[in-house]
C-alpha cells in the first residue's frame, strides 16, 4: 500500500478540467449574446436562472445552500471541524451586458469544481468549505461595483445597497426581492478563515510573458479626477493662431501628462484619460471647454500620492502656459491593497506543485476579493484571457488555462482548510 | 455756392449712425433672446417677422421690393441709367438659435442706411443700388449654410435648395412657402456690376491691432477632414502602459500636429480640431477609438495644399509609431476666394476718406459675398467685434465701429454707382 504522504501529494490531486469547463458553457447559455459573450446583469430574471442552476448544482454535491440579505450565495461543504471557520472560495456569476463567459463565472465554478472533485476523491478537510457567489460584482445595472461583498465586509450598508436605483428607478431591493434571493444573514457565515478568489486576468500581462498562473499579491491602489479646462470657444476661420484660448489643445497636454507620469512608474504604474468630452463639440468652433476622467493606479501607497503630486504640479505648469483655466476635482480614491502571505504563498506552492509558468502580479481591477481581504486573510489566482480582452463578449480563455487555475485553487485551498484523505480516513478506520 | 466737387466729396457725405443703431436694435427685438442675443433662424416666424420690418422700412425708402424663387430680398433704388447693372450691397439677418444682433443684420441695415442717406442728401447715382437680404445665410435649420447666395450663384440648385429638411423633416421649400416669402427670378436681377458687403469681423484681429475698419481682399480656403484613430477598448486597471493601443493618446498627436502645422504658416494659416468623439468615453477603459474633424484654412491654394501634405504625412508617422490604424476622409474643400480689386480699392479709398485706421484683411468664415464673388465684382468691409466673439448671443460691436463700416460702405457703393449729387443735378437742370 502506497503511503498517504505520497498518494495525496496535491499534484495527484487535480480538477477534471473538462467538467468544469462543461459547466461554465452550460452557464453561459442562460443570457448568451449572439456574438459568443454574455448578459447575465445582476438581480435580473436572468441572474435569477443562472443562481437557480448554480445552487441545483451546489446541491447535488451535497451542499448547504443559503442567502444572506443582500443576495450573496453561500454553499458549505462541511469539514471535520464543523465550527471552524471556513475557507471560503468564489467569485460572482453577474456579467456586463456585453460581458463574457469567464469573468467572474471561471471562479465560481472553479470553486464547484474544486468541491466535485474533493467529493469525486473523497477528500475530508478540516476545516468547511464555503463556495460564495456574490451579489452585483459588475455595478453595471446598480452602482457600485462589488455591492455584496461591499455590504458583507461593511463598505456599505444593506439599507444604501438596497436603495440604489437602476435606469428605470427599480432599486436593488426590489429587484433582488423579485427574483427571490433575498436571505438571512444569521443563516451565513460572518468569518472566513480564508477566502480565495480564481479570476481571469483582465489584462494582456500573463498572456505577453507566456505565464499560466498570476499569484496575486494585492491590488493597485486608485486615485480619480475629473478635470475641466476652459478657454474660450471662438469661430475656426477667423480666429488666428496666436489668438486662440484652445482647451483642446491644453487637453492634449493634460493626457500627455496622465501617460507619461504613470510610464514612468512602471511597471506598476497606470495613468488613464477614459472619458473625454469636448465642448461645443462643433468643426469649425474652437473648443471652449474639455472635461476628462484622470485614473492613475500603483501598488505603492507613496508611489501613488507622488504620481498625484506631478500631475498637479504639472496641471498648474499647463494652465499658467497655455492660460487656460484648469480645474481638478478627486471623484474616488482606493488605497492598495496588499493580501495576505500564507494565502499567497499557498498559491504559489500550488502553482509550484505543477509547474505551472507563474508570476507575481498586482491585480489592477477591483474584485471581490479586494474588499474580503480587509477582513479575511485573502489570496487571488489569475489564468490568461486572450488578448487581455475582457468586458467584451470575445473574452476568452483556454481551456487548459481554466483547469490550471482551478488546480491551484484545489492545491491552495487543500492548504488553508486542512487536508484530510482518504486514505488518511482509511487508515484512521483500520 | 461752393462747387460740386468740393460740396460732394465723400468725406462730407456720412451715414446717420443714430438712426443706424435704432434700426439694428429695432430689428433685434424680432427673436430677442433672454441674454440678449437672436434666434430668428432662417424660415421661421420670427424670419417672416424680420423679412416683413425690412420690406416696410425699404418701402417707406421708395425702393422696389421683390424676391426670388428662394425667397432672398432685392430692394432698389433708382438710378439715373435704369437698365445698367445695379451695385448690390447687403447681408442676411437669419440667426443662429443663440446669435448675436450683428451678424449679418450689420450689413443689410448699412445697406438700408446707405439708401436713407442718399435719400435724405438727395444724391443720385448713374446705377441703381440693390438692397439685397440673402436667405439662410447661417444653415443652421437647412444645411447648407448660404444657401440663398448659393442659389444665387449656381452653387445649388433650387429643388435641392428647396428639398433640405430640417430636424422635424419640414423641408426648406415648405418652409418658405409658409412665410410667403417665395417670389420670381424673373423680377429680380441676375447680375451685378458690383457687390459690398458690410460684416462684423467675427474674428479678434481687428481689435487686437487697434483697427476700425478690415478691408478684405478674399476669403481663406478650406479643406475638412474626419480622422478615425483605431486601437484598443482595454480595462484600465490591469493594462500596463507598455501594452496599451491608446487611440486618445495617438489623437492627442494628431490634435498637436494641426495646430503645429498651421501655426507655422502664419498669419493666414488655420488649423482646428473642433469635433472630438472618444469611445467608449468610458472612465475605466483605455479608449480603443477617436473621431475627430480637422479644418484647415488658408488664403494661398499652394500654401493650403502643402499644409494638407504635411499633415498627411505627419499622420503616417503616428500611425506607423503608435501602431494606431488612422484612416483619414477629406469632407469639404473650398479654394481662396480673391476678391475684385476695384471693389477693394474703392473700399480702401472710403476707409481713408474717413481716415479710419484699417487693414488688409482675409475674411476666414464663409460669407455670401465669397459665393456672389464668382459672379460680380466684390469686396467686403470688417468693422472689429468685441473679444471677436459671434455665433454667440453676447455678441457686440460699438456704435462707433457699427458707423463707421457703414460710411465706408456709402463711400464705396458711391464710387461704383457713380454718384451724381443734387447740385451736379441741380446744374444740369440750370
Amino acid at each position: 500500500m502506497t503511503p498517504a504522504t505520497t498518494d495525496l501529494t496535491p499534484i495527484r490531486t487535480a480538477v477534471d478540467g473538462k467538467r468544469l469547463w462543461q459547466s461554465l458553457m452550460a452557464l453561459a447559455v442562460i443570457g448568451a449574446t449572439p456574438k459568443g459573450g454574455n448578459n447575465r446583469q445582476a438581480l435580473t430574471e436572468l441572474d435569477r436562472e443562472g443562481r437557480d442552476l448554480l445552487t441545483r448544482w451546489c446541491e447535488a454535491e451535497g451542499l448547504t445552500v443559503r442567502f444572506d440579505a443582500i443576495g450573496n450565495l453561500f454553499a458549505r461543504r462541511a469539514g471535520r471541524q464543523p465550527d471552524a471557520d471556513p475557507v471560503a472560495i468564489g467569485s460572482h456569476i453577474d456579467t456586463q451586458p456585453t460581458g463574457g463567459k469567464f469573468d467572474g463565472c471561471f471562479g465560481v465554478l472553479a470553486a464547484l469544481e474544486v468541491i466535485r472533485t474533493l467529493n469525486a476523491q473523497d477528500i475530508e478537510t478540516e476545516r468547511p468549505i464555503e463556495l460564495v457567489s456574490w451579489t452585483n460584482e459588475e455595478g453595471c445595472r446598480f452602482a457600485p461595483c462589488m455591492m455584496g461583498s461591499g455590504v458583507f465586509t461593511g463598505q456599505l450598508s444593506l439599507e444604501a445597497a438596497r436603495a440604489r436605483a437602476d435606469v428605470d428607478g427599480i432599486t436593488a431591493g426590489e429587484a433582488l426581492d423579485a427574483i427571490g434571493y433575498a436571505g438571512r444573514d444569521a443563516d451565513c457565515p460572518r468569518r472566513f478563515a480564508g477566502y480565495l478568489e480564481a479570476h481571469i486576468e483582465q489584462g494582456p500581462i500573463l498572456e505577453d510573458e507566456g505565464k499560466t498562473i498570476g499569484v496575486v499579491t494585492g491590488a493597485l491602489g486608485l486615485k480619480w479626477f475629473d478635470v475641466t479646462l476652459t478657454g474660450m470657444d471662438a469661430h475656426a476661420g477667423p480666429t488666428p493662431m496666436h489668438l486662440r484660448r484652445d482647451a483642446l489643445l491644453g487637453a492634449t497636454r493634460v493626457v500627455e501628462a496622465v501617460n507619461r507620469i504613470a510610464t514612468a512608474q512602471a511597471p506598476d504604474g497606470r495613468g488613464t484619460v477614459g472619458a473625454f468630452q469636448v465642448s461645443p463639440n462643433s468643426r469649425n468652433v474652437i473648443p471652449g471647454q474639455v472635461t476628462l476622467s484622470v485614473d492613475f493606479r500603483h501598488s505603492d501607497d507613496k508611489t501613488l500620492a507622488a504620481i498625484v503630486d506631478e500631475f498637479r504640479r504639472t496641471l498648474d505648469g499647463i494652465a499658467a502656459e497655455t492660460g487656460l483655466g484648469i480645474e481638478i476635482t478627486p471623484t474616488a480614491d482606493y488605497p492598495p491593497q496588499h493580501f495576505d502571505r500564507a494565502c499567497i504563498d499557498a498559491v504559489r506552492r500550488g502553482t509550484e506543485a505543477h509547474a505551472y509558468a507563474h508570476r507575481e502580479i498586482v491585480s489592477g481591477a477591483g474584485h471581490d476579493a479586494v474588499f474580503v481581504a480587509d477582513v479575511a486573510p485573502t489570496a487571488m489566482i489569475f489564468i490568461p484571457c486572450e488578448n487581455g480582452i475582457s468586458h467584451n463578449e470575445s473574452e476568452y480563455a483556454t481551456p487548459t488555462d481554466v483547469t490550471a487555475g482551478a488546480n491551484v485553487l484545489l492545491h491552495a485551498t487543500l492548504e488553508l482548510a486542512g487536508q484530510t484523505a482518504k486514505v488518511t480516513a482509511a487508515e484512521t478506520d483500520a
